[in-house]
């Protein structure tokens, strides 16, 4: 039988959760949610019903799990604890200093409800946060480090964009080369964040905008900007849509180790993402682990649930026979 | 209270697991168990008792967990369920093709003592393993590769040390850089055996031996050569035991795969190891696994385990609290 999963909310997002869907034969999806009006949305794939967020009341006993798409700022700290009463449920929270705070809020509604939830699920958090974890778990003595890009910040070309006189932007965050070989000489460096990541901005300005007006106030820019090196560049609408629509991202995480009876022995771990699009990767990911909060709520398991929590097999769809011969 | 940890066995892997304890301060190493002459056996921790491994039964309220550092070949199959039916027990069974039958016995060993037993931990299998399920699982539509090295392959090296005239001798399998880039590209070649990997050998002769004659057995062995290009230098003993005598290894994992409404996107996931000494790292993540371990038997678990069963939380010393809130 297959695994009937509904997909709340419909950005970039929630496209990629229905395309990764169809990747994975052994789930169906049921239903799309918005909070828009439900027919002026077009979805990709044909006969699945598209429903008003206030209709999902009626698909607990029509959907296994319910994929949350939202946003983290406002979206997911509301939805999530609510679904979680009624739904098995997968997040993507990545506000990494309030997932505490999240995941208290979210235990509590799924315990309520008798339910599974699995938060932030993804790469930073999720896929990385797991590597991080199992090479500390395995090198106790050593350092961590995680870089991001090449890659979009959508975040920080929003940023550019609210600057008068931009009409468009996309910013790219890049990890600096030396400082990645640095690391990986297990020399164990303390790193500014100067030194670990540059900014490189491509911007489309009104025709009578100031342009170096725009260039000091983007590179002065506190939090966002101030403390890199950033590069700007002016360029044409037709520029940036045509070299510039794409959203790829990436990153690096790596720990570097000692062992033995004088910590004679240097060890390096690395991990590393090249993505040509964030958001389906990301979804690919929430999808594997939509399946595992399936099989934990199948169990009997209640409660919310990290990637750390997860029995990495009930990623798959394999069996544990077939993973222990073919992938062990 | 501290994991009380035995050691069964005492060669390169064990030792390397007596000094990974050191760096695990919630471990504590109780006996190491020898089929030698205790009495004969110096071990690097003082106030450590060494018994015989027929004492190991008189230790099953002393030991949470059982470190079993035998060899693969005759030594796991054996121990490894013979103890699951007394003490929780970590092995790094490393035979691929054997692993479902060595699974299937350890479980009901286990199962009889009511224990818990975790089988092929280590890298690879181990950390390899659990990298090739999270990517295969994330990317369903893909192509997954392994490559090893470079480092030191002690049955290699034994093979060589097995030909006429040669005195000593060491082997490292090397990455071929070429085929790493064309898989990292994203166009999922097809590679031989040949085209992955080389073997460079550096081999002490006898000073009567025919060098000719053991560079082309060397060159035309069967399964261990004949498929890769192989390289030989012949040094002096003095060369080799100063610049070889280290057990470095390491090696690659990456899966490219596609997503997008038209497989669009390309996405390249790569894990990688490189170590300076591949028993010591073997030892770090068994320890580890062996803390998992005792986690699940304490909450009633039995059976044998792999690290696809194993929820990474259970490996860290940090609470889920500090995992969620430090590493998440």
């Amino acid at each position: 039988m297959s695994i009937r999963v509904g997909i709340y909310g419909y950005g970039n997002l929630g496209r990629g959760i229905e395309n990764a869907i169809r990747q994975n034969p052994d789930m169906e999806l049921i239903a799309v949610f918005t909070r828009r009006a439900p027919e002026s949305l077009k979805i990709g794939t044909e006969g699945v019903e598209v429903k008003h967020v206030s209709d999902a009341v009626n698909y607990t006993d029509k959907i296994d799990v319910m994929i949350l798409c939202g946003g983290s700022a406002t979206d997911l700290p509301v939805q999530t604890p609510e679904l979680a009463k009624m739904f098995t449920v997968v997040d993507s929270f990545d506000t990494h200093a309030r997932i505490p705070e999240h995941f208290d809020n979210v235990d509590k509604a799924a315990k309520d409800g008798g339910n599974v939830a699995i938060i932030s699920s993804g790469w930073d958090p999720g896929m990385f946060s797991l590597n991080r974890l199992y090479a500390s778990a395995v090198l106790p003595e050593g350092e961590d480090y995680t870089f991001w890009g090449k890659g979009v910040s959508q975040g920080h070309s929003d940023a550019i964009r609210r600057i008068e006189g931009v009409l468009d932007a996309k910013q790219y965050t890049i990890p600096v080369e030396a400082a990645l070989d640095a690391v990986r000489s297990g020399s164990a460096p303390a790193l500014t964040t100067r030194e670990k990541h540059t900014r490189e901005c491509f911007v489309v300005a009104d025709e009578n905008a100031d342009k170096a007006l725009i260039e000091k106030t983007i590179k002065e820019m506190p939090n966002y900007f101030a403390d890199y090196d950033t590069t700007v560049h002016f360029i044409s609408m037709e520029e940036l849509k045509r070299d510039h629509s794409g959203i790829p991202h990436g990153g690096f995480v790596i720990r570097t180790g000692k062992t033995g009876a004088n910590k004679e022995n240097n060890h390096v771990i690395e991990y590393s993402l090249k993505l040509d699009s964030n958001p389906e990767f990301t979804a690919s990911v929430i999808v594997a682990f939509a399946r595992a909060a399936v099989r934990m709520a199948n169990k009997g398991e209640v409660g919310c649930k990290t990637v750390f929590d997860v029995p990495p097999a009930l990623l798959s769809m394999k069996t544990p026979e077939e993973l222990r011969a073919q992938l062990l």
